[in-house]
């Protein structure tokens, strides 16, 4: 069992009552820690923010959340630092009377060996059967109502792949489960708009502030796709991983994905790609 | 707190890394029970088995179930059980890699009080502006990412009416936040389809077995819900309430709710109305 604290308190055990069990009713970040210092904490901050808000959470101090992450992790050199806050305990079936304080969960895992070589050597990924539906309401925000990635990642060909691209119902290009994904034209940048579905990544968001100026945000078709010079997918764990191949289409690992990984890496070194 | 089991041992808390804690992926079933006997109980371990067999989970042997109901809700007369099976640990992210024993928390609760009187004098209740979205792989089953309840729920409107009516996002009548609904046109009963969005209530289900040569499951407009003769809503707890207003249309409480609440309380006491 992982280093784990619930409200401060070392624990890793949640009441069945708890609105996160019974519902998904909660957000959630995994987040890159060196020595206790997380990887672009303020936009992790900010997401959850946005999250709470949606939902009806009261988002909890930033210095506690900052407190008890550096508990949890004390001591490791590098981990990932999962933050979890839910509603709290269910007081009246579905509804919430008021907003929530919630419960705050935060532990520590290890930090995964498999990251590294995929941002050297990229990846390919099949496109998944499942297709994710349009909420406006929920998207962008990582809440923990996550059947549509479990039953995507759970497809045999993309557990086998270890990743997958998801289109929408009406066939855009969406993500990858676990990631967002970035195309690149030459030197010009596109990613997928994400207000009908899917999730409004942290590294995804690093990258727009950086380099917003020459990226799009707009519906990605599969023809689109196809077309694209250099893809790459990033998460908060992974940094950027190239794309090499989804489907049948084939891509080049190119020197935009390469100098994006080159910024990245020195945002943390955790991010950085093997030699 | 209440009576808990966790596969089969006393217990009312789980590990932060259950897939139904982290993404939501379980089913539930909220059961009436008298003495120890569970009401329809073979529907919602049909349920159930239809919810596993969708999200990848092995069903549990239904003895087992049984006995950890019988032993949860021991000495009380009346009581609420809450049976919840998630796919266990987490082991690889959201990937399954092989369908999970998972774990079984079965849960005691007291009868709620509130359910009786709406049984015989009718309740009001106003249209969620919350939509259902349409997801076929995920309609009907009574799984734990209810999102969209909670947000519907907690609409200030439908929140002080304690019910509301739920519209897909297409505008056609679905059910309410916690209930089924059925229409009634003279004898004629009709129910909304919910091959796209809802869940296949034990009420609804059972209703439709003993009453289904009389009952059309399809597409219900706003329009077709205003000109109903009458209208009721289901569920496991309250069995039948009938509705008397929704939004401005006003509905009497007629004579097929009346026997089809007559019939329900033939199958169990605990769903008669007050006298």
């Amino acid at each position: 069992m992982h280093d784990c604290l619930i409200d401060g308190e070392i624990s890793n055990l949640v009441p069945v009552t708890d609105r996160g069990f019974l519902y998904g009713h909660g957000v959630f970040e995994t987040i890159a820690c060196k020595s206790g210092n997380p990887v672009f904490w303020d936009l992790h901050l900010e997401r959850l923010a946005a999250g709470c808000k949606r939902l009806g959470l009261q988002m909890p101090d930033k210095t506690t959340l900052l407190s008890d992450l550096q508990t949890v992790c004390a001591g490791k050199l590098i981990s990932v630092v999962r933050i979890c806050l839910t509603a709290g305990d269910s007081e009246h079936g579905y509804s919430l009377t008021s907003p929530a304080v919630g419960r705050r969960i935060i532990s520590c895992q290890p930090w995964p060996e498999a990251v590294e070589l995929p941002r050297l050597k990229g990846i390919e990924m099949p496109i998944a059967d499942y297709r994710l539906v349009h909420n406006r309401t929920l998207a962008a925000i990582k809440h923990s109502n996550r059947l549509e990635q479990v039953i995507a990642a759970t497809e045999p060909v993309v557990l086998n792949a270890g990743e997958g691209l998801l289109l929408d119902h009406g066939g855009f290009v969406i993500s990858a489960v676990s990631a967002n994904i970035f195309l690149a034209f030459g030197e010009q940048l596109i990613t997928p708009r994400l207000d009908r579905c899917g999730v409004h990544g942290v590294t995804r968001a690093a990258l727009l502030q950086e380099f917003g100026f020459r990226c799009e945000k707009r519906r990605v078709t599969q023809e689109l796709l196809s077309e694209a010079d250099e893809v790459f997918i990033c998460n908060s764990i992974r940094g950027i991983w190239p794309v090499t191949k989804i489907a049948d289409w084939e891509f080049d690992i190119g020197p935009v994905t390469r100098q994006l990984q080159d910024w990245l890496a020195l945002q943390s070194p955790l991010l950085a790609r093997p030699a």
